[in-house]
Parts: C-alpha cells; structure tokens; sequence
C-alpha cells in the first residue's frame, strides 16, 4: 500500500475529552507509519481543510500529544459548518478532495456528532465518483449523547460526571441554609433536544428526599401544575428543593420556557436563560427565596473533573479509526459496545456511516420516571458507568497544565483562496 | 479547672471547607478531653442555641469526623441571623447564656465572618456581666476574604481554585469555537462587596492573550466606553473574549449592573445576573455572539476541586481554636499568618476580637492593573499560593462520598420555647 497522509478534523461543539480522541488518532498513526504518513490537522475543523490551513501534527512532542488526553476544547480549533447534500455543497466536496490530492491525503478522520458522520459518509462517496481514493471514519463525539448504534458518545460521560457531582455539592449546600435562606434552587444544564445530561443529575440522589428533587426534561412537556405541586411538597417535607432544568425544557406547544419567560410584549431583549425563569416561576407562585446557576460551557469543558471511563473511550474510538483505516475499512464510525458483564465493561465496536448519519438517539421514555420529573432505576443503571473513575489532569502551582501546541502549519500548494 | 462542654456553631454563607473547621474543632476537642467535655453543635447555627436545638457530635463516628474534611456545605446546618448590639438583642444574648448554662457549656465557638465574630465577642462581653463564664473563640470562615487580621478567610482558597481552573477551562473551549461560533464569553461570579473572587480568575491567564481578558470588579465603576473598546480590540486580536464579572459590578452611582440591566420601566421584575447583562450588552454595541455562566451556588460548593492550602488553613483554625480554650485565651481569632519565606508558608496567628469584629477587609486598589479590568503582579503573588494543591475528596461509582452524620439531638433542658 503506498504511503498517504491522514486529515484530522474536529467538528461541531468540543468537549472535555475530544482531545483525548485527537490524541488516539495522532498516536495510533504514528504507530503505524508504514501506512499512514503525517497526520494533519484542520486549522478550525473542516474549514481549515477547505482554506487549505492544514497544521502538521508531526511537529508536537510525545508529551504535548500526550498531554491532550487532559485537554479540554478543541486543540486544533472547531466549527460549526455544515456541508449539506453533494449537489448543494458540490464546491466544497470537491474542494476538501483536491485540498486532499495535493497533499497526498488518503485518510480522512472526522471527529463529531451526527452531521459531521454525514459529511464524512459523503466525502467518501464523492472520493470513489471522482477517482480519488480517501477512507473515511467518523471518530464520534457529542456531549448529548445522541449518536445511534454506539452505547454512549463520547465527550458525554465527564458531563454527565460533572452535573452529577457538581448537584450533590450544591444541594448540600443548599439543604445547610434553607431555614433561613435560600429554599429553592434551580441548576440549568445543556441539552436542547434530548434531557441525557439533565437526566445525569439524577445520579446525585441516594436517598428519597436527596436533591435533584425535580428534573425537567425537553422530552416531558412542561406542566406547571404538576411542577409546584411538587415543589412546595418537597419545600415542606426536606426543608428545600433542588431543580435540575434542561436548556430544552419546553410547554406543550413546542416553545421553550427560557423563550417564553424572557422576551415580553414591549419587546424587551431576551436574556437567555431557562434557570432564572423557573426561580422567578416558583418565587411568584410559592414566594420561596430562591438562587440559580447556568453552568454553560463550564460544563463541558470541566476537565479537572472527567470521567476516566469516558476519557478513555474517547482515546480508544480515536484509536480505533486509524485501525479500521489502516485494516482497509471505509465509511465507518468506531462505536463503544457495552458487553453483557455484570461488572460494567466495554469494547470497540463498528458502525457503517449509512446508518449513522443523521439519525438522533432519544433518551427512550422508560429513563424518565412516571410523573415526568425524575430518573428511573433503569436511567441510572445505563448512565452510572459512563461516569466511573476519575481523571485528572496534571497540575503545577494550583492549575491544570493543559497541552500546550506547536501548531506548525503546513506550506500551501494550491495557488487559490477559497472562500467559506 | 472543672470540665466543660462546648458549642460550635456555623454562620452565614457555608464554603467547599467550613466543615473541616468543623473537623478540626472537634478533633482537638476529643484530643483534650481532660478539659473540655462534649462538643454540642448549633442546628442551623445560632438558631440551634437559640432553640436549645443542640447536636451531640460525641455521637458521630472518627470516620464521619475525618469525612467533614472533604465534605462542602454547613454539616450541621448554617443561617443567617444577626445578634445586633447588647441592648437591640438582648434578649437573645442572655437566651444564650441561659441555653449555655443548662448545657454546663463553658466554650462557645464561632465559625462566620465579620458579623460573626462580632457576636462572639458580645457573648464574651455579656458572660462576664452575668458572671457565668464562657470562653468565645471565634473561627474565620468566608468566601468573601474580608476578614482582617488573617492573610486569608479559610473558604476563599477553595472559590477561588474553582474560578481559576473554570475560566482556564471555558476558555479554551471559546477559543476553539471562535472561527465560526462564540466570540464572547462571560463568566459571572459571587462578590458583591468586594472582587476578590473575581481576581482570582486572574489566575487563569499566563500569557498576555490568555483569559480573562477583562475581570469586571466591584470597586472599578464600570466604564462602558473603555470595556467596550477592550473587548472589541481583543476579539480582534485573539480572536474571542473572556469577561469574568462579579456579581457586585456597579456603575459610577452604585447602581449595581445587574440591577441596571433587569428591571425596566414596566416594572417587569429582575430575572438577576449580571453575565447576561453583559453578554447583551456586547451583543448590542459590537454584534458578537455570546454566551455566559453564573455559577452561584456551584462555585463555594465546589469541593471536588478544593485548594489543598485552603482545606488544612480551614482545619488549622479549628484545631487552634480549641487549643486557645484550652490555654485559656477569650474573644479571639486564629489567624492565618503567611511567613515571610520565598516558598509560601504559613502559621497560625491570633486576632483580639476587639479588633476584628465588623471590620471589613478591603482588596488593595494595588491588586488591580490601571486600566482596572485585570490583576497585578502583586495581586497574583498573594493568590497563587491560596490555591495551592488539590484536595480531592474520595470517590465511590464515580461519585464522592462525603460524611454522613448520625446527627444526634441532645436532650432539652429547659421547659420554654423560644421563638426566633
């Protein structure tokens, strides 16, 4: 097999542990240099690869792609861009292969959630209609977990892991001042389309009366009712209540509470925000002092609270890639296959990009509890692994010491500029 | 001397490490049981002794002792309620005797900030005149760090490492999303009063294009013009902005920004924080996409990344609140004495409560750079060390496990309810 080089890119929002995958990918290629050359990296994800700014991953040192494993965001820079079907993104197809040609590309890895899985099953299909050979793998990432066919995605256990712990530690102190204070509180998380993370929190509670008390899922339309009925029983029974309120929390109609709550007839500005709507919700209703939090990409960056397990799926489906790419394969995407252990266990498994791409996992409804505001035991059986163990960077003089990169690009050989 | 029991009791705001006072008083009260007798804890604080609500913490393992070292919030329950002067409180300053005095209590420990220790030396003050003696030790806690006397208030360290390595973190998520998404990041923190939580995210950067690019702090008057030119030259030149903003962020006329921003002429009501303001702000006059945090609660609860310095600083002035009882010294505080060595260290010290009682410490207009939107040299000298080591606490499925407290009423004695 002629020698090629490998194209690496990052897609969508990043993670805690995308890196990690970046790190799998780049150490995986290096062991296997009889067939794969260097490593490229897009400068800014796919973009990078479509403006012809490409950084040469053979320049970082053993221990900076070591220390990606610890590094959370994008180390070479992500994006949000989309290439849609071949016929409307036909220039960009056929750009990503001649940028690929002239650089004696011949494996294509694409890190992200469900539509860089599309993209990357089309750059494989176009690469075989013009004659120029690239293997595509999809390496999966998304901390909304909604990749199908894969136990978990990657990027979305030290999420998980750091909304469950950080609602523990809340509520405990929460539960310490409520008798003269704050009685209600309210932790917004992500998830605009599906309530894993928020069903995430769920792993705070051991007891009946241990905090999160409420989740509200994007998947349970809200009902107002039912929702301060169940506060105000909580406030009386524990002494205080803690809210766990997915980004995605809606009204049966569709809207999003956090649009509902925020603009107004005046045309006042939104603010965002679905926490502070609930805790003004619940202060007007029931008169309780309340606080709340909105974590937002604190969430999914926080490395210094990862979870091992998913830090080492994320490594291990970057890894992955370069082997199916260099065991011949094409059009793929390494999955994480849960086995049948009593001891939770996992191994490498393989989807095909055609059932992949564009497809969204939902949390199945049998997660959320009866009434629509808790998890169920079958919830917390499927999500406590996926947060087992810890991880945790290095740390000089009370910080993280996270990779710190070359970035050497790599000297253009198309005489263009192209424009995204 | 005749042997005699002793009250502990938290107030105010809890912090990641209140509970390793809690830890460090009872630990040195069992290591002198020669003089002093059980340790009774105040449920909910002050309130406990008010309402003869006491906690036997004879009753509570070594096991669950040792656990409070890494346990956050208020272990037996915190409040806020203020014992004003002699005259104003009087009633309840002699309740406490009274309370003390059923109790054969001779040691009253107090672990708040500045108004606590105010109330620690009244009670001194008024068991003298009542001629029943109790010796009140008051022990430094709060997030705020305006104690004076002590180089730090045990509980800043821990917000402080916490806002440090978030804002790393977040960072470096914007920075990698920044081509094509988020350009401006907020990060909303507690400080009403004073930026020294604010500061602390100062420590995040290294390099001069490193975050925080702008800390917006209580005692600068926010300057739109100058901000607005700053963020725009920063986008500009790194490419994204990182706004770290205390929640005490205040006009020229002390009209807090978050104030400003949230009500409006309608009357329709504050939805509070000030991130979202500002995010708004910037999206207004530059037009860059937002997003921002506000980590309430999550940041003085977040012992999963405690300071190590701040954690044995906090279980130190426990201890040594002890052993100034048992050495017979009243109406004082252990302080925290930093050595004047090149390698941070640091002793225990003694403040006269006199002294220290409803004097506020303010941040040195030195800690600030001159435009007023960073930290100084001298500022981060101070810091660093604050934030030194990591205490983790321990973990058990992925989560961690912090005491479990058996917490043990002890008998009333007296036959009156006190209303509070």
């Amino acid at each position: 097999m002629a020698r090629k080089n490998a194209f690496y890119a990052q897609s969508g929002g990043v993670t805690a542990v995308i890196n990690a995958s970046a790190a799998g990918v780049i150490e995986a290629a290096r062991a296997n240099k009889d067939v794969i050359g260097k490593v490229y990296a897009g400068r800014n994800g796919i973009i990078g690869a479509l403006t012809e700014e490409l950084i040469d991953t053979s320049k970082e040192s053993k221990s900076a792609i070591e220390a990606l494993k610890y590094t959370p965001g994008g180390a070479f820079g992500s994006c949000r861009y989309k290439l849609k079907d071949l016929k409307t993104s036909q220039r960009e197809y056929e750009r990503l292969i001649e940028v690929f040609k002239a650089h004696n590309i011949g494996y294509f890895f694409y890190n992200g959630g469900g539509d860089s899985a599309d993209t990357c099953l089309k750059v494989s299909q176009l690469s075989e209609k013009m004659g120029y050979p690239i293997q595509a793998i999809h390496v999966p990432k998304t901390v909304d977990n909604d990749l199908p066919f894969t136990d978990v995605s990657p990027g979305f256990g030290s999420v998980a892991k750091y909304t469950a712990v950080s609602c523990r530690e809340a509520a405990l102190d929460v539960a310490s001042m409520c008798a003269t204070s704050t009685k209600v509180f309210v932790m917004e998380v992500m998830g605009r389309h599906a309530g894993w993370i928020a069903a995430a929190a769920g792993l705070a509670k051991e007891e009946a009366d241990d905090a999160p008390h409420l989740i509200l899922f994007p998947e349970i339309a809200f009902d107002k009712a039912a929702f301060m009925k169940k506060v105000e029983a909580t406030v009386k029974k524990v002494g205080y209540c803690v809210i766990v309120v997915s980004e995605g929390a809606r009204y049966e109609d569709g809207t999003f509470l956090a649009d509902a709550g925020t603009t107004d007839a005046f045309g006042h500005k939104q603010l965002g925000g679905v926490a502070p709507v609930i805790a003004q919700m619940v202060k007007d209703e029931l008169g309780y002092k309340y606080h709340w939090a909105v974590s937002d990409y604190l969430q999914r960056a926080a490395r210094h609270i990862g979870s091992a397990t998913d830090m080492e799926q994320a490594y291990a489906v970057g890894r992955a890639a370069v082997e199916f790419a260099v065991a011949g394969k094409n059009a793929v995407m390494p999955t994480v296959e849960r086995k049948k252990t009593k001891k939770y266990s996992w191994t490498i498994g393989e989807a095909p990009l055609k059932k992949v791409a564009n497809v969204e996992k939902a949390m199945p409804r049998k997660f959320i509890s009866k009434d629509g505001f808790g998890i169920t035991p079958s919830a917390r059986e499927y999500l406590l692994p996926l947060i087992g163990g810890e991880s945790y960077p290095p740390y000089k003089d009370g910080l993280p010491q996270f990779a710190k990169l070359k970035l050497v690009p790599v000297a253009k050989k198309l005489n263009d500029v192209f424009e995204v």
